[in-house]
């Protein structure tokens, strides 16, 4: 394991351990403005915290995060965190959200981890070294046909679609719907990805095509390192444009490819 | 608290301490058989337990249960529970699934838990008493435009449909994903109804019209009491045939009924 590796999570668990501390005494900030995109005072303790150690130890590093956006940097490593993904959840008292902790470097993705702080679950890989869920390595499923598939789909931000782009997307859905084992859609980011990963799911699609790098980003090298697929609609891997973005176990990805692009 | 809520959230507690003592013993029950929709020791020593108790306290109460079926008796009242929702989660090692353990009255639903034994998170509900998460009352959501909702939609099965059912579930998926603030679909039944009755979610369909009723009994309940509306398309309720059931918060019904009529 190397010292990345290890301290991204050394960060995701004390970032979750400060989030299982505040859940309590949590408060929105700012709720008229952010309405259903809500922010606590939470998922800034936890970025705050995170922001300081990677500041701390690789000063040079650039960051990219959910709430502050961008800390520059001369080199061209990246650390792309999400403090607390499913801020909803926790806001609400669920005591369902992961901490998101990724390094790459310029387009390419070296190490990811996604932590939940309220079962200890915890899934990391790093780039050459295998995918590995509470210790244990994970590989894809070897499920070879679209038909056998289970699919996620993430349809964040579909409502800032046209209406050319909404009747695309809705006949994209209706053909994994008629042409899959399950269609499924879940609002936390990484986990459709960490789910492949272990052999749960088969295929990920970014729907409305507005998904963000923070919320992908450490789930990218879970599910690469444990045999996926990840590109765009044109069969390429796009590094941090991951504008409809497309994840399969690697078996099923030609066949989904076409069956998207036929809509 | 009724005699009757204390019971089931007695049983859903102590069949959730009895799924985590099995965590990390359990094993697949004919895996060659199941497939995808697994079976572990766990949900049957889970199962055997809860009808044992009620058998021991309401001899004469029916029992509805996901693995063995049915247990007959003289009354009215029928007990539907499912001794372990989310078993792939649980057999894969995911700290993510609830014991569902409701009480009807022929079709009239009167008490409803749903528990989560690895968070410890619980929701309850009777009929005429409100609906609890975590002990504290929840009410659905104040939104009142089916474009600004989060919609889960289960396509439980989606596999077995016909090619002309497919294509009506196809064309409502799409007006959805077009109307809607959110298009959303988890593998945890009765999960979207708790959502629901929280203020978390507005709106559920059961979009291939072939869900179980042990998935969502007990989540009727607690959307019921919670202030959400549960009717099939014709508007009406039809007490245990949940085909195709659309639940709401109750102000945008109507709004959701006459799009899904519209495909």
């Amino acid at each position: 394991m190397t010292q990345e590796l290890k301290f991204a999570i050394h960060l995701a668990k004390k970032a979750g351990d400060l989030l299982v501390e505040g859940f309590n005494s949590c408060f929105l900030k700012n709720p008229q403005i952010y309405k259903r995109d809500e922010i606590t005072n939470m998922d800034l303790e936890s970025e705050k915290f995170i922001i300081r150690l990677i500041k701390k130890k690789y000063p040079d590093h650039k960051i990219i995060s959910e709430e502050c956006g961008k800390v520059e940097g001369k080199s061209d490593f990246v650390w792309i965190i999400d403090p607390l993904d499913g801020t909803k959840y926790y806001s609400a008292g669920i005591k369902l959200c992961n901490v998101l902790v990724s390094l790459w470097k310029a387009n390419t993705p070296l190490v990811g981890v996604v932590y939940m702080p309220f079962t200890g679950d915890i899934y990391w890989a790093e780039k050459g070294g295998g995918a590995f869920f509470n210790y244990k390595k994970i590989t894809v499923s070897k499920v070879s046909s679209f038909k056998e598939s289970v699919v996620y789909i993430d349809s964040t931000r579909s409502n800032q679609l046209n209406k050319k782009e909404v009747s695309l997307a809705g006949k994209r859905l209706g053909l994994i719907l008629g042409n899959s084992y399950r269609l499924r859609g879940i609002s936390l980011g990484p986990i459709p990805l960490c789910y492949i990963a272990q052999g749960m799911a088969e295929a990920f699609f970014d729907l409305a095509g507005k998904e963000r790098i923070w919320d992908l980003a450490a789930g990218f090298v879970i599910a690469k390192e444990a045999g996926a697929k990840i590109t765009s609609l044109d069969g390429k891997f796009h590094g941090q444009d991951i504008s409809n973005v497309v994840i399969t176990n690697g078996k099923i990805h030609t066949e989904f490819l076409k069956l998207l692009n036929s809509a």
